[in-house]
């Protein structure tokens, strides 16, 4: 037990732990906090394997989800934690945007894709976004800086799902320092031309485009090249998504060649977009982060 | 193929497909038909390999849920599709109750422990329940023949968890011919002797004891002696339920040794009652049932 970690997290004046349950070698917990980007309270969930609960520094991964959820989704449903108790890594799974709660009163819009649950993870400039809406900030600057000073964090990798996916790939490649490894399920790979994408920045951002290229995860990869030795991409090839043109799955091809970024894009036969092709793929996907968070 | 086993079950009068998800190398669905033996529709889901999509007769694994569950939260969080989808095993999950819906008054309780989401797998003898809480006569014969026909089903084994976990242990002793294999999770282990079970068969036997020990797992275990070459079960130690005594788990220790009936029983340490702990146990499970399909 290395002592200068307190695994209990009794100091912190940060985190409000909300639930600890035992789960293979390790543990899923929830915390709450108060966020200063977001000016709202926020919640995750991480899953610690023993070797972090003993103080020992494990590479961590940073799961986005998609349009509608919250932590709640993946932690129960895409099945992650026997593959960290396996490796000895860490997963935090943060919630899609902020949300009303007594005394904060946020922005929301009846459509699922815009407002809470959809934030995108961008920083809102038009109002009434940008007083809450400022999940780009969150995600890479207050949680990551949050997660680092509380558990014994080694090396962090991003991924996600949908919307998610879009977020961890163009977080990955607009802060590539920040993280060691990136892939992505399914993901909104060009939501500047997907009309989930459309709504959203429409309200975010306004009519500036050049804000929507920087929300674009597929022209950030172009603008910046290559940035990791190799990125992971699964994607169901019966998601009816694919077929409406929400994920643009062959923007992010064209943008990974001419960017010369390695991409290993896997057409999944007859799976859909639900957590069943989550739960079938994820394995792959905690592996991959595990060998680069080696690597690096 | 074999053409003999109609997998889009297209031919069927008796079921309604509700959902189709690829997950692994097989697909999740649901289905609802109308029960003759509770006089309400039901619901279940199962997973098939696709080794049973092929028409190949598949060992299958009964899981019954506990307290307050429906089909949804076993399919969703207790990963068994990919133990499944590996080993070339069905999962059927049905529902813990008859349940009231559009044209069906079914009788409830406002305690979460009786009534619907409660039925303890039994027939209820006293009004209003024996109406349409008979669990027992739709899981061992109603659902358990509808499966026969529809599925391509090789042996049954039974398994659940909780209240379910009770279920389990008690068809499986009580109708020794109907299954080939039995386990618990976390199970009521003598549903007369626990402060939810009395409530229950208050309502659903009124005072007749020698009812009550029918639908006593530990009880039932005694009366019939060794139905197999061993059962496992799975504790979570720091599961609150055993510690306040609505478990007693004790009690079907004491009625194996006495039908020398051999119990591999595992108090996992630090473990809870949740499905994070089902899920870090339930691939032995699996394998259990998938060795004892074997030996059949």
């Amino acid at each position: 037990m290395n002592n200068s970690y307190n695994h209990s997290l009794s100091a912190s004046t940060q985190l409000t732990q909300k639930s600890v349950n035992r789960c293979f070698d390790g543990e899923q917990r929830y915390y709450s906090h108060q966020s200063a980007a977001t000016k709202t309270p926020m919640t995750f969930s991480i899953y610690l394997p023993d070797e972090a609960l003993a103080g020992q520094r494990c590479p961590a991964i940073l799961y986005l989800s998609g349009l509608t959820c919250n932590a709640d989704n993946v932690t129960h449903k895409a099945h992650f934690q026997q593959k960290c108790s396996e490796l000895g890594m860490i997963f935090i799974a943060p919630d899609t945007s902020p949300r009303s709660s007594e005394g904060n009163d946020v922005a929301n819009d009846e459509r699922y894709f815009v407002g809470q649950g959809a934030s995108y993870y961008v920083d809102a400039t038009q109002a009434p976004w940008a007083e809450h809406f400022n999940m780009q900030s969150y995600i890479v600057d207050e949680l990551y800086d949050l997660l680092r000073s509380e558990f014994p964090i080694d090396s962090i990798g991003i991924t996600g799902h949908s919307m998610g996916g879009h977020g961890a790939l163009l977080l990955g490649f607009k802060f590539p320092s920040k993280f060691v490894s990136v892939s992505a399920l399914s993901p909104v790979c060009a939501a500047s031309e997907s009309a989930w994408g459309q709504a959203a920045y429409t309200e975010y951002f306004g009519d500036d485009k050049s804000l929507w290229a920087q929300a674009d995860a597929s022209q950030m990869i172009e603008q910046v090249g290559q940035q990791y030795s190799s990125i992971l991409v699964d994607q169901g090839a019966a998601d009816e998504f694919l077929a409406d043109g929400q994920l643009q799955t062959s923007k992010l091809q064209q943008a990974c060649t001419k960017a010369k970024q390695p991409l290993t894009l896997r057409y999944q036969a007859d799976h859909d977009h639900s957590y069943y092709f989550i739960q079938t793929v994820i394995n792959e996907h905690i592996e991959h982060h595990w060998r680069m968070a080696q690597l690096s």
